[in-house]
């Protein structure tokens, strides 16, 4: 018989938002009757705009006429569209050459990691997005290292002053899960352990159209240095609500370098062929859609919709603090984050939340050992949904 | 510095079809008015049926609606399409639950092999779809093993008879690139090596909509105990011309079985928590298009498509015999595959074509050492652009 690859056991057999709506719908077998509202998973629920619905439609119906019909899409994305990215996102300091579409931010965070050496060490903020640990994980990595997040860091790991070796670096801002956001100061003295290093910085930028706030840096980018040591992931799905519909995208910096390649051949030119070898590219129905999304119409659809989802964020943060609780994250980013009352476990506070209130968070837990005793709330809902929700919550006069 | 994944540079630095497509853009800027025909890549050219590309234009219209928007796809696909994958393609035998939804064939023969240990063999025929091999590569396998295929054999490589290691085996029938097809007995030669050595056959049935005769198996869940051994990627791409759309599935043996796994948790359990860690899934549109391409009108219109398609590759065919070349494959296939007059390499030949008769074909030295000295043409063309390209060949005096 073949040999499993054991690093697949490696992880959790079941991925955290599964084992959630697991629960959930467990519940809800049991409690036909329960008008549950989901703060759990971070999933778009406004609809996309219509001029991108347009497009896409568009692009469909030309793909049955002679004229509009496309065989493979070219497997790094058509380049209007990483034209578009580097014009919009980057005002062109990523030259679209550097830019290769993908079918969203998790996929690429998974993939980026075939980049580097096996043996390369990876450094994680924890609470973390469990994709980036379990993805270096299934791939056998054993080196990773976590960077505590708390209350007293507020939740912006202390940049390590002990370590010497070259590490993958993954970094998310405007944070999932805390919600928080890093000024420049923090994002530079990241990229100078990663100067100083040889570090790679991956940087998932998936939720940078929450941030409000003057003075935040949008992009790893914005931030000097950056080109030579940054690879940034970005996504239409929080923005635009595409978490359906599915694009997102790499972005290399220009002067990325790894030890063992040949002058001529950059870190671009690997991640082009990986991608060649392993991709035929994104449908060009979605990449229709994602350049539509980066129009002047595109952007005002995006403009209500974060609009909406920061006013959650703020309702979920004043409610919290009224009940004594001591919130973070929600005002430049989509997820509250919160210590349990009483230093209850998350997964109790869970299952408190949902059996008393019908309402689902999601469990600290779930984001690693710092996420202990603390539970997340995503603002991508409704709002009347939100108000009702956090009604009931207040009712359970934690 | 960060160290580079090595592995990445065991690969040629640029993908088969992108190097031809590099020679053609060269020859065209020097040759601006050569009307050039392409019969390289396998690419489809005829439009999508209108009842697709209507289902997708209206799942586009939903998503923009509060009624019709949905956040997520199911990491796995949606149930309706498994169903209906289930149903059409292996008449229940393979369960809705062993079907995963993909974006395509070549994305999921990069990726399964996540299944196995590192350590484990891959055996794959030669000449070989490049994909295979380069995937395993870049991931750091180093035993391959290769099983030659040629004129004495038709392209059937023998089953080794010396070979005890469990391993990894590609097949693909409708092969590409030469186009030859396996009978039932082959198929069952092959699982029972599987069998005996405790293999997993890995087997890419993108072309199956294109055969005509009968007593050819189109799954190798048709052959018996297959069930046991075999993990079979399936794509709509060239049944339905969805090249430029991007969707296609995996579906696994009910008892396949992979040593270190623990009883309860199967096969199918442990690509579900893979693709679960590395996918959201795919788009809600492109899942939409694919169940239409499954409905009764969808499948009609693959017929007249695959009819047109076959049409030409019988074409081919006759006038390659007429030249008094040798071709095989063509009739089951979308793909012929030829010696080419006088021993010339592959790529001269290819270079001859391209130079004399402004017609790309692929070298059949893009599918390893046993392609030397043969070409492949495409069927997928306009009959037509095939008739005019098979008369300029005719004009060459082979």
């Amino acid at each position: 018989m073949a040999n499993i690859n054991a690093n697949l056991l490696r992880v959790p057999k079941s991925y955290l938002f599964r084992d959630i709506g697991n629960r959930v719908s467990a519940f809800m077998e049991t409690h036909p009757d329960a008008d549950i509202i989901k703060l759990g998973i971070g999933d778009a629920v406004q609809p996309i705009g219509r001029c991108i619905a347009s497009a896409g439609a568009m692009r469909c119906a030309d793909m049955a006429s002679a004229e509009g019909f496309a065989g493979y899409p070219n497997e790094w994305g058509m380049m209007p569209l990483r034209e578009a990215i580097s014009r919009r996102v980057y005002g062109r300091a990523i030259p679209a050459d550097n830019i290769f579409v993908s079918t969203g931010a998790k996929e690429d965070s998974g993939g980026i990691q075939d980049l580097f050496s096996l043996d390369t060490k990876v450094l994680v903020p924890n609470p973390v997005y469990p994709v980036y640990v379990n993805t270096n994980l299934m791939y056998g990595r054993t080196d990773i290292g976590y960077l505590e997040g708390n209350a007293i860091n507020g939740f912006l790991p202390e940049i390590p002053t002990d370590i010497e070796d070259s590490c993958i670096i993954y970094l998310c801002f405007p944070n999932n899960p805390t919600g928080q956001v890093a000024d420049r100061g923090y994002l530079k003295a990241w990229v100078d352990f990663a100067d100083r290093t040889g570090s790679v910085i991956i940087f998932d930028a998936a939720y940078s159209a929450f941030i409000q706030s003057s003075g935040i840096p949008r992009s790893i980018f914005d931030v000097d240095g950056a080109q030579r040591v940054a690879i940034e992931i970005g996504s239409f799905s929080k923005s635009h609500s595409f978490t359906g519909i599915r694009v997102g995208w790499t972005a290399i910096g220009k002067e990325v370098e790894l030890s063992g390649l040949k002058h001529a051949y950059k870190v671009r030119d690997l991640w082009a062929n990986r991608q060649a070898y392993r991709t035929n590219g994104v449908s060009h129905i979605l990449q229709a859609m994602a350049l539509e999304a980066l129009s002047d119409e595109g952007m005002e659809a995006s403009r209500i919709q974060v609009a909406g989802t920061i006013h959650n964020a703020l309702l979920m943060g004043d409610t919290l603090r009224e009940l004594g609780l001591n919130p973070v994250g929600g005002i430049d980013a989509p997820y509250v984050w919160c210590p349990t009352p009483d230093g209850m476990s998350g997964w109790d506070f869970f299952d408190l939340l949902l059996s008393q209130c019908s309402v689902v968070c999601t469990p600290g837990e779930g984001f690693g050992t710092a996420g202990a005793n603390h539970f997340r709330l995503s603002a991508f809902a409704h709002t009347d949904k939100v108000a009702e929700a956090l009604e009931r919550i207040k009712r359970l006069r934690l």
